[in-house]
């Protein structure tokens, strides 16, 4: 099938869009709708497909129910090229997808003898438990779809086509439409040339929205519309994501160049260029130094540990870590002097430094973070308001300190300090 | 104005839903479709709909791009009596929403003299900052809406009315987003007579979907259709969610009935009855008993000490923690002895064991946690497969372990571990 017969009526007046390949994804929970559960799904879904050269045009979010899920159906059919459907496939009678997906394409239910073998295996080989009729049910789907087995659960993946629509509906639970998202790529490969996007991105900090956007006017004006410029705020910084469809080696080095300008001009403001998580960063820095890190954490109560450990390895250069809460603690554990705390309180310089200097030696580590700070919503006074923070990273011979200003809630203050804290910590091992 | 106004043709054939008043939550913003961004805002004013009576129907993530925004508008206008939009109010040049909210209601932009003064108080009061002509323009709004100032940030919200809809466009910011929400009730209370939406949840643990789905067969029956029952899974944890939309004090107490009902056929697994977070019931009880709590954690790296201080005043029951990621640390500091490590390795009973009277005595704390375990994707063996945890809870005199198997990805594996210790740990409290 060739590929231009999907482009018919897509944006046919803008020659420039004429390869997009375009994509809708559909999350069907009540629960979603009630906000009991943040959807984190359909930002994986559109990560992937982004990354493929799929451009995601809607994501929809309906309940679990056969009216809603036609409505939408009805509405993105022949309007993108793919749709992907996720959630309302488990066992039980509050997810009427799959009935509902039956009859939309005009099919039967059918036991597909593929699914049933799975769902078989994994229950008497995986989980070592005895089938019941609910499970088998998992097996039932209707017969105008192709089925792609899920290694991860029971539910399995249904492919059906109309008009000029793919669709695929995956079950909902993260860690099964994770396994199954590499199948579904290598269909739509199999289905479409798909064109080149190219993301670059650098990351910002110490500066707002608006007074970036001053500085980068020209800029945004010289870049022209084939390229486009974002303001991401995140955690404690500012992410500029410059990104383009790009048919060509021409195209992607003026990308590249403008990239290199756009650097520039963040100047000082520019604090990385790798959109890498921080913690992923720092973990490739220091197994490659083969050194350590340990953290004393106060105000972020374990937090910057726990980055650092979601990185798989960490434990080649992680010893480990002190939240020393109290100030007792900080004492009695890290080895901060009473009289420090006492004449500048928990939140001051010369206690992280301390608190970093006595991590370093009770984990025998080669570096360290201490962190101590008010993160609200009580505990703020009019010279140490809420947000304040105070940083250090560094090794028992040489330490850099750094005071932070926050003024989000008390979880974006933990969070920022905890991003400000490693990137500074990068800093430090570039230099050392 | 009437409230029935708002009811003609929505659901008219269905008296039991007539009074049924409903939202949409448009996002816009392109870092959502390339799953940059999680969306946790929809997350967030569905919460406070639904808790108001409002039933939301639909998500909907678009670009911040004219077209998609008017097909949007133009399909929910009219569908439902309130719309939600956030995101696309910055004041840099990606941002189009207020543009084109200003095309779309057919108005002209207007410099809002309340809007002005608030920025300016802003900048010079509270940043300290010279204002720059991209500031001005955030006090810049369409004619025809209504102004809902941003206490927390430049870009105000703004309130139209079209057909049966009153639209809300706020901006896309966490934080400020969060801070508009009860502005925006404030205004559909005065509008809305709202029913009351009741939920009842319950937290199970150690069974699946499917097998609970089937002890609750009869009883899905029973409940007839004016409730829901819906199963929400979790981390390590499986929720269930009893529902009803209640016109008075009779259908309130049935729907309590029903839900004892479900408690009892939860059986043993059922581990709570309050869908508070567990850090947060947690730290009610040891407040209330005037107790403290230490953490020693090897394979959730902190995670566990971090949820504990993500609720504002744990300093009063949380002195510290140690993250004991080495086998040397857990030595060392917690005073695991070498002889046990090598008897036993370190995801051991005994190992928990040692580390909770090591963390207890350490911190001085009355009671304790430890966790031992293989987080994955790498360190599992035959005998100890990844998603292999040992939990200790209690204190110097009293302690309980149990072991668990999860089997997802290192992320969700921290996670359900975290949070299966602390519902070990509200056991504990219970009893103790």
């Amino acid at each position: 099938m060739s590929v231009t017969y999907f482009y018919d009526g897509i944006k046919k007046n803008n020659p420039e869009m004429q390869k997009e390949i375009s994509a809708t994804i559909i999350t069907i929970g009540n629960e979603l709708l009630i906000g009991q559960v943040v959807d984190t799904n359909s930002a994986f879904m559109s990560k992937v497909l982004n990354k493929t050269g799929v451009v995601v045009k809607r994501k929809i979010a309906i309940a679990d129910n056969m009216a809603e899920i036609k409505k939408a159906l009805d509405a993105e059919i022949n309007q993108v090229q793919i749709i992907l459907i996720t959630g309302g496939l488990g066992p039980t009678s509050d997810d009427v997808t799959k009935q509902t997906l039956c009859t939309y394409f005009k099919s039967e239910m059918v036991v597909n003898k593929r699914a049933l073998q799975h769902v078989k295996n994994l229950y008497e080989k995986v989980y070592k438990k005895s089938l019941n009729p609910v499970n088998l049910k998992q097996a039932e789907v209707p017969a105008a779809c192709k089925v792609i087995l899920n290694k991860r659960g029971s539910a399995p993946c249904m492919q059906f086509e109309k008009g000029r629509s793919m669709i695929f509906s995956l079950p909902g639970v993260p860690y099964e439409m994770e396994g199954l998202m590499p199948d579904i790529i290598g269909v739509i490969r199999q289905r479409f040339q798909l064109p080149k996007v190219i993301h670059h991105t650098l990351v910002t900090s110490g500066i707002g929205e608006s007074e970036l956007a001053a500085i980068l006017k020209d800029f945004e004006k010289e870049i022209g519309p084939k390229a486009e410029l974002a303001y991401l705020p995140g955690l404690g910084v500012l992410r500029l994501r410059l990104s383009a469809t790009v048919m060509g080696r021409e195209e992607e080095d003026r990308l590249r160049r403008q990239f290199q300008k756009l650097k520039k001009l963040a100047g000082d403001y520019l604090i990385s260029t790798d959109d890498t998580p921080v913690e992923e960063i720092i973990g490739k820095m220091l197994n490659k130094k083969k050194k350590t890190i340990a953290t004393a954490e106060s105000c972020t109560g374990g937090f910057i540990a726990s980055m650092i450990t979601s990185v798989s390895g960490a434990s080649d250069y992680f010893p480990g870590s002190v939240v020393s809460y109290s100030n007792n603690i900080k004492m009695t554990v890290l080895g901060v002097k009473a009289s420090t705390l006492k004449k500048h309180g928990a939140v001051s310089e010369e206690v992280v430094r301390e608190m970093l200097k006595g991590i370093v030696k009770r984990m025998k580590s080669d570096y360290g973070v201490a962190v101590s700070g008010i993160m609200g919503p009580g505990g703020g006074s009019a010279q140490k308001p809420v947000g304040t923070v105070w940083v250090a990273v560094g090794s028992a011979r040489k330490v850099v300190t750094k005071k932070f200003h926050f003024r989000f809630d008390r979880r974006r203050n933990i969070q920022s300090t905890a991003i400000r804290a490693l990137y500074l910590l990068k800093s430090f091992l570039e230099e050392a």
